[in-house]
């Protein structure tokens, strides 16, 4: 059997990116991973921050944005604009080539408008496909693909998607060539047992682990969706899937939590 | 001698980009253009639009701007957010393979921050390199490189730069490769003798009749710099350079301007 090249997909979100210092930190040590690695990024406070100036209203249902035509702007200025463009700038720095991206350009990310059920999301779109030969081509020319998180139908509409399932699902696609690990990236040690100790790590969680965890409602609304991203994944084509502060980077020896199915 | 293949290096500016049936007009004839091609463009209404949303002030010395710290971000989120990705949304609908770029990805055009002499332009970066190798292996994979007027330092630092020169540089890197066409493409019918006169159009200009009209200072202060990138290009490795309407992308036999040394 063929060992396939190991691939790095990770992802940062708000609590790095508001963080200059944190950031800087966190781009030189991902420019020192060795071999293809591709990042993503969410910026959510950064959007609301933009909307609060601009007089805009945000309007958030179970921690997901409510994206007008009007905030959808805003979004697509501050993730594709900004942040992306900084964290680009950043890497390139730290001498990785760098390439920031939304699912439109490249064709590489598109996604389905979700339908208004329950509640209507607006210009939020649920991933559908990852054009993976494009990135795999990316990869080979030696270039590190930055995505934030927008995508697109390919009929001219731009779409606000989770930062988390972009993540998933790049693992998850890529997994077709590589051998990938996906990392979610954030400021806590992992998924916690007590959301008051930031101590209380769950070093391991097994798909029966997280049934638990979910009935028992002993983990927070925000941790949910991420988990299912988590495990989606898994049940794809990615091998190792870990939530860790931004250090296990460098050190992946620190206390983390390690998704298994 | 080996025939070089032909390579489109188009330039779109403001009132274009702000018009929504102009642009998508533009859009669908550019993407029926056969051939490798490259998208710049401008920006520069929506970013004062923008700046004066957030209480942001916005001084322009000789039709450039002063780039503040807050400005720039400003022409960051503007340009390489909204703009850019409103395009590349644009022409993957045409299905037109775009990809939205500014200097810092792939660190594909490196500027160094213009000197404070007379005015201070704050974060305004002056070209000297275009990275025309990863550019030619984009359309070498049928990717169409839509570049916004933004460029970096290779150390993290973001600059604003003149859209005008930026197709000028790109396409005059381009030309080792190619055989380049550059097009600036604008609201008016080319360069007017009368800028009362909207049909009084000159035909062909040379590097003589460039010096003859700056002299008698017979076209506007906002030509001046065009024209300028237009010869820089012509006495790098450009074949033809014109400066017409929007509607000569689909029809060349249009009255226009055709530069030449």
């Amino acid at each position: 059997m063929e060992t396939k090249q190991k691939l790095l997909v990770a992802k940062i979100g708000g609590n790095i990116i508001e963080d200059k210092n944190a950031l800087d930190s966190f781009l030189k040590d991902f420019s020192k991973v060795e071999g293809p690695r591709i990042l993503i990024h969410g910026g959510g406070k950064s959007a609301t921050k933009l909307a609060s100036r601009l007089g805009v209203r945000t309007e958030m249902i179970d921690g997901r944005r409510i994206t007008s035509a009007e905030n959808l702007e805003i979004v697509v200025m501050t993730y594709a604009g900004l942040l992306n463009k900084t964290i680009v700038a950043g890497l390139q720095k730290n001498n990785c080539n760098a390439l920031g991206l939304t699912g439109a350009d490249a064709n590489l990310i598109v996604a389905d408008k979700r339908p208004a059920q329950f509640v209507d999301y607006g210009y939020v779109g649920d991933v559908t496909s990852v054009n993976s030969k494009t990135l795999k081509g990316f990869l080979e020319l030696g270039i590190t693909p930055v995505f934030c998180a927008v995508t697109h139908d390919t009929n001219g509409q731009l779409f606000n998607t989770n930062a988390d399932t972009i993540a998933s699902e790049i693992a998850s696609a890529m997994g077709a060539y590589y051998d990938v690990s996906l990392f979610y990236c954030f400021e806590l040690k992992g998924v916690l047992e007590n959301i008051e100790d930031k101590d209380s790590v769950i070093e391991y969680i097994n798909l029966e682990k997280y049934s638990e965890l979910r009935d028992a409602e002993a983990i927070s609304d925000g941790m949910l969706p991420k988990l299912k991203n988590c495990f989606d994944a898994l049940q794809k084509d990615v091998s190792k899937v870990h939530i860790a502060n931004a250090d296990f980077i460098k050190d992946n020896t620190i206390k983390h939590t390690t998704l298994s199915l």
